[in-house]
This record gives structure tokens, sequence and C-alpha cells, in this order.
């Protein structure tokens, strides 16, 4: 398979994560060299000098980015699960890419079912008054309008989206990289 | 061979990016996954909000060190490329990197060849006064005290380094990597 930026965006608790973790343990094994680049993992250290205003939302994203384009150029599959809530740093994101290397992931669903979900009990902290900007309760979530994928975790099971993500993978990214 | 960092720092026209071209010409056909983050590459991208200033060379520093150890994670010989010349900056990108798995490799020549070299004309544009806070003339380099490597290259042929370089990586990393 061809270098690429999966880039998963999506409230938290949509299933960003569990996601990232099936598509990589279904691509280590056949040999593919593929990377999750995980927004908190990234928020402990290349952007641990940011936090959650809109500003550094932005360059949270922007960075990401950057080093995603870097590791596709080495030769990469890099999975970016990431929240990105705002229109235009995905976009910004999508620009820093060559055309049919990006794909937009759009994993979604509803607030209340990642409500419900809350892995990490950022919700509930939020509901608490804990945690303020907290995306989907009081920070704005912008969903994509035309995702290159749109995964519904509340109808589809995971090997289903992850089967998805496969396929374009298999598909439109296999027909750049002939070009 | 194994993952790991090859951190080549040095005054500009010292010879890094020679080095470190033909180093991934060497690991390239061999089947070798290994990239080269560039100091003037990411100064394009990641880093193009920095300058030239002490703190945003330290923060210039600190974000390639992530990018590199990210890298590492994903399974990559990762050479960078940059001067970095403060000894604080070089002993914080060693920190973020597992015993054995970071190289410091002093690539060394001096002032005045580097000068004579001059690849890209920075030193004639500093000399000129058209080029401020020039690694060298006003700005200083502090020399690695016990590097992993020390490359003369006035002295020694880049395919001689390239070699020692090479040995580091079959020796050292790969003790580590067994151990």
């Amino acid at each position: 398979m061809d270098a690429g930026c999966l880039w998963m965006t999506g409230l938290p608790g949509s299933g960003k994560s569990t996601l990232s973790d099936l598509l990589l343990e279904r691509l280590r094994p056949i040999g593919v060299p593929a990377y999750n680049l995980d927004g908190d993992v990234l928020r402990r250290g290349l952007n641990s000098d940011l936090g959650y205003s809109d500003r550094d939302r932005s360059e949270n994203i922007r960075r990401t980015a950057e080093v995603a384009r870097l590791m596709v150029d080495a030769g990469l599959i890099v999975v970016v699960s990431l929240i990105s809530p705002f229109r235009t740093d995905r976009a910004f994101a999508r620009s820093r890419f060559a055309t049919g290397r990006f794909c937009e992931i759009f994993v979604d669903a509803p607030l209340s079912v990642c409500e419900q979900r809350d892995p990490k009990g950022l919700y509930a902290k939020a509901r608490r008054g804990e945690l303020a900007q907290m995306t989907g309760i009081d920070s704005p979530y912008e969903p994509p309008e035309q995702p290159d994928l749109h995964l519904l975790t509340d109808v589809e099971s995971s090997a289903a989206c992850v089967q998805r993500i496969l396929e374009w993978l298999q598909g439109p990214l296999a027909q750049t990289a002939r070009r």
C-alpha cells in the first residue's frame, strides 16, 4: 500500500482511537509501514506547550499536519486521530498533501452516544464544570461537509468501519499512486 | 538495521547535508527505512513560525527532537541535520531517546574551511552584514564535549565519514537493540 494520511476527526468518544488501533492491527502484520499520530500522545511531547484555546488548537493541528506530511514523505501510512473541530484547520491539513494522498475521515456518532461512552471521563468532568473548552459541550465541533469517508460508529461495527478505510487505501489512494 | 536517531551537529558548511544525503543513498537501496530531517526543510513547514533568536533556535530543536522521536517510534532511522549550536538543546534531544538509540555526531571542520566552502553563500552574506545571528560569525557554536562520533570533514573523505556512521548503526545501535 502507498503512503498517505488518514485524518480522523470527530467528537471525543466518537471512536477515533478505537478505529486507529484496529486499523494498525490490520496493517502491521501484512508489513505495511503505518503509524498512529495520536492527539493525546502529541500533547505530551511536540505540543506540550499548547493549551485548548482556539489559537492553540489551530497550532496543534498545524504542527500535527506538518509531522504527518514528513512521515508520509518518509513512506508511511499515517493515521491521525485528533478531534480537530474546525473546518479551516482541517482544510489547512489537507492543503499540505498532494491530491488523493489525504483522506478526511469523519468518525461520527451523536453527542449523546459519545457522552454515554465517555472513555476518558471527560464529558462527566465537563458536565461537573471541572473541564472547560470541551468540544461538544462548551466548544464547537464543525462537522466535515464533504469527508472522504463518513463512518457512523453508532450504527456500523468497528470492523466494518476499518474495512471501509482499507478499501479507500486500496482504491482511491492506490489510483492516485499509479497516476 | 534498527530504528534510531543520528543527530548531526556542526557549523554551516561543515558537511551535515552532504553526509546525510550520502548516508541515505547507502541505506535506501538495502531496504532500510530511513529519513532525513533537514533543518532548512523544517523551517519551511513545521518550524516556519520560528526565527533565529536563541529562544526560537531552542524551540526549533525541541520540535525537531520530538518529531525524530515519533519517527524512530515508527521504526525509522532518522538523520537530523541541524546546526543545533547549544549543548543544552542537544542534551534535551538526547534525553528524548532511550539509551543507545541516539547518536550525537559532531560534523567538524574549522570555521575557515566552512567559510571557504560556503555552499549557501551564508558566510559571505553575514560578512557583508546582510545576515545577523549567523552561527560561527556573530552567534556562538558550542562544540560537543563527548559526541558519539566525531567526524573531521576537512581531513576524512565523505565516504569514510559515512562508513563510520554505518559502523555505529551496526555496532552500538545493534547492541542496544539486542539487549
